[in-house]
């Protein structure tokens, strides 16, 4: 197992088959610098246009298509000492009478103290004046290159993963993504300082972090991306509306469940009184719902 | 204050305006007893059909159109040995392609231990035998008569309550609701078990309880129900899809934010990192969703 | 067979289980005449409030639940020098971002040439000076009672008809509605001079009209509304979004097609190649769409 | 003005920026044989995998983002004598719980007569025995590379055209698409001998023809895909669920109305009574929205 440290050159605004800027084997570590979600870095250097530049692709030695490539978030340090936000709420996140009532989407900033882990609005209006939040890192966009030779914006998601904008791919938690081209080539940027669900301003916390993750191939097929926390394990599904996310995600589960010897009755009667829904964003052009249940209910294997 | 015993003869598959079967005083407590969703007593006596038969509707004096009825959960005890669901995922909530997968929707039977507070699968397959939850009341359908003199299905819900089935409106929990008539015409009913998130089956653990609340009158305006834990503040918005309900809830809490003096811009600021997100049902003819912020991050009024 | 005139001396803004304003036999003719969807009468007098103030309801004897009511629009005559609209797109017909673009909401007046057959925009802007359509009249809400005892608002639609806004209910052409209750209770009111696809504007030019319609019990079930013209048979879906009402309508029509002997293979053949869809409206809280096939194609019975 | 033999030998599962098969002058008429959708080609040989291979790309010198690329159909010629469709309506035009009622999805075979100009269904069922339709050839899926170096899939669309389904794009109509890079870069193919509204079989009569077209650059912008017959003008949308493909159109006709002179006024005033939506199809990732108007209500410019 070798750690790589990965410092791209060039950056992508698409998830497609580009060529790899660094193979690795199954199981080796990278750690790699990403810039914000407009491109700029951590000195303030606008590196890439946006949306949502990709450090990558990293291609893994072995990985062909109908593989899954699982990625650890081992671990994510913010290297810069602002992050930015959009000020008003997104135009379909009201009801549309209500979207003459909005503010100017305006750009804000946000303090990171990387020594309190908190994260402040400056300038914050007096009703919230000194609002600050624990730092709550998250991978906003992340997955692999699509299947057919597609390269997907990364201002949307699929299949493949992508803009998912979704706090729970953060440190510690583990993403599995469906190979769909050999060498799987691995893309990661567009971190958050944090971000509430649905990313409902557009934006989380926009800004620089050092990523350190471990890619590793495995033998087996998955449809939509996977995840899993050291208490709960979630499937993704990305479309529009939220309602068809959900039944992407739904039916990956029970797909899942099925690998653990539960059939679609079994599947049924513990999701039906088990099942959490959390919504990734619901701002993108693809929508983001996680169908998340607690490992406590899972047959031991 | 007073405490009423309320001992329901007839039932409603509707909420709207009929009859006051109790009138009480704003601040009064009301204790009753609730059959199941399909009409079935404690005794298993099935004594109304279903759809969600509702007890009520209870009178508030000065309860006026333009008020909000706080209503608080006050208890809630289970008074049979069994509940029920269905046995299959609703065929709306996987993909189109997947529902020739689903097993029949047959009934299966719950046991619920009173004393240890658990809720527990009769004949269950093998690969979850012994499936068994922690007990988590909940009351699936209450609310008022809705506005214009509507009297609307207790299947579905809409800005008046009713069938939102979702799983934090149990025991310590408070709800509101926009008044539309004179005396407001409460109603509840279809009380759960445990129910997972978006009563995915169709049903949660169907059965009877005792339930107590209190009612009282508050002389403020809200469109969509609200609702409070310890913890958090919450609003409900019931549509299809689940993209307009998340409008509805959301624009109800930006209202509810300008009552602690946050205007558009703060609020946007505020629930952009913090809000959450739970989806109630996504299963009855309205979705529920529910937009919730934890208490700690209002301003102190 | 009688022709009855109907002068209702009250309205209502609900489809419900009102008191029977008028009670006929099957295949009995009524004339009546509406009020605008405000309430203001041929005289412009208000007479009752808004949504959609109904006639009605008038009982069909020996009409049951589970039958089929036939409503022939025979003729629709205008009877005021005016009609009136909103002057501005519907938030929800545009993107969300274009919202702030649109002009206010105001109210605008049309004349309605009653020899010319003609609806002509008043004070209209240069751009389209002379705005002029030939008359073309529709009813936007019409059903019978709901089941279980609903009273569902005249500002939408479900499976007992209602607030429709579909272009294609006009003069000469059929509705079918399923009967829910005893009597059938049929109700009409706001007619349009016109309107185009989807009520974009969230009204077409409303106004009142004198309205024929013959009454007649079928002793066959259906589901959603259905309707016919001279050269189509077309089904009705009430929900949202427009997908799901898309659903029921396609659903309805197949059911339809059996009738005629094809089973789900021919129908899917069929439709398949020859379907029309149309948006009735896509503003009232309830979408309609309508699913449609030209006669010729229908096997002759 | 030259006229272009164009025959490719590679053909495309994206439009994307891949290079350019053939380059022509503005105002060049092109000439292909296309194959079907899942590449079978005149003669029955395979020429390339689905979804939906596309001729092209072709290059138009001067074309540069920005720009709008008008294309005409100028003619469509069936050069096989039979095309296939699905025999079963797709699970999601129905209602989720009557899926289950679906017949299996096989493939059929319908004759093309090219003297009759008829499509006639092979081993009909005996309810639609002799079931034949007019000839009504379209162009299933066409348009521009789109933007950001995206390839997206030929099964789906976007801003750029791709998969639209929609009926009115047949011989005599006109399309324009928005250039989003440097020679527009245009591709056609999956043309169907006739197609009901939605696609709602997942297929319209699936064939190959003779193409002919006239790619003229235009120095304007648009947002979305426009289209002209000669009776009316419209423009497309492309998103899930239709009602934010109806959304799209709509803007992109009042953004066309104000090249007019018409401000979003008189554009409310000129759609709300006139407008006509169609549904290109109901079937693919996303779904396409046509907003039409009959050219008799356009300012004479």
């Amino acid at each position: 197992m070798t750690t790589h440290r990965f410092e791209p050159t060039v950056w992508y605004n698409t998830l497609g088959t580009h060529p790899a800027a660094l193979t690795v084997q199954s199981g080796d570590i990278v750690v790699t610098e990403t810039i914000d979600a407009n491109g700029w870095d951590k000195s303030d250097v606008k590196r890439m246009q946006g949306p949502n530049p990709m450090n990558g692709p990293i291609a893994i030695v072995d990985a062909m298509p109908g593989d899954t490539l699982k990625v650890e978030i081992l671990a994510m340090t913010p290297i810069r000492a602002t992050g930015w936000t959009r000020a008003a709420l997104a135009e379909n996140v009201v009801d549309p009478t209500f979207v003459m009532e909005l503010p100017p989407r305006d750009r804000s900033t946000w303090r990171i103290d990387r020594n309190a882990l908190t994260v402040t609005l400056e300038n914050a209006p007096a009703s919230i004046a000194n609002l600050s939040f624990p730092l709550a890192p998250m991978i906003g966009c992340f997955g692999v290159a699509p299947a057919l030779g597609q390269a997907i914006s990364t201002a949307t998601s699929a299949e493949h993963g992508g803009n998912m904008d979704y706090r729970r791919f953060g440190p510690g938690s583990v993403a599995y993504f469906p190979v769909a081209t050999p060498g799987a080539l691995f893309f990661l940027g567009d971190c958050h300082a944090i971000q509430g669900d649905g990313e409902i301003v557009g934006t989380g916390v926009e800004t620089c972090f050092e990523v350190t993750v471990r890619l590793t191939v495995e033998k087996r097929g998955i449809v939509w991306p996977r995840g899993e926390t050291e208490r709960d394990i979630f499937t993704i599904g990305n479309a529009r509306p939220l309602d068809q996310a959900l039944q992407h995600a739904t039916t990956e589960m029970v797909r899942w469940l099925a690998e653990f010897g539960l059939d679609t009755l079994a599947a049924s009667h513990l999701l039906g009184q088990a099942v959490r829904y959390d919504i990734g964003n619901v701002y993108d052009p693809a929508y983001t719902v996680a169908c998340r249940l607690n490992k406590q209910w899972l047959p031991k294997l």
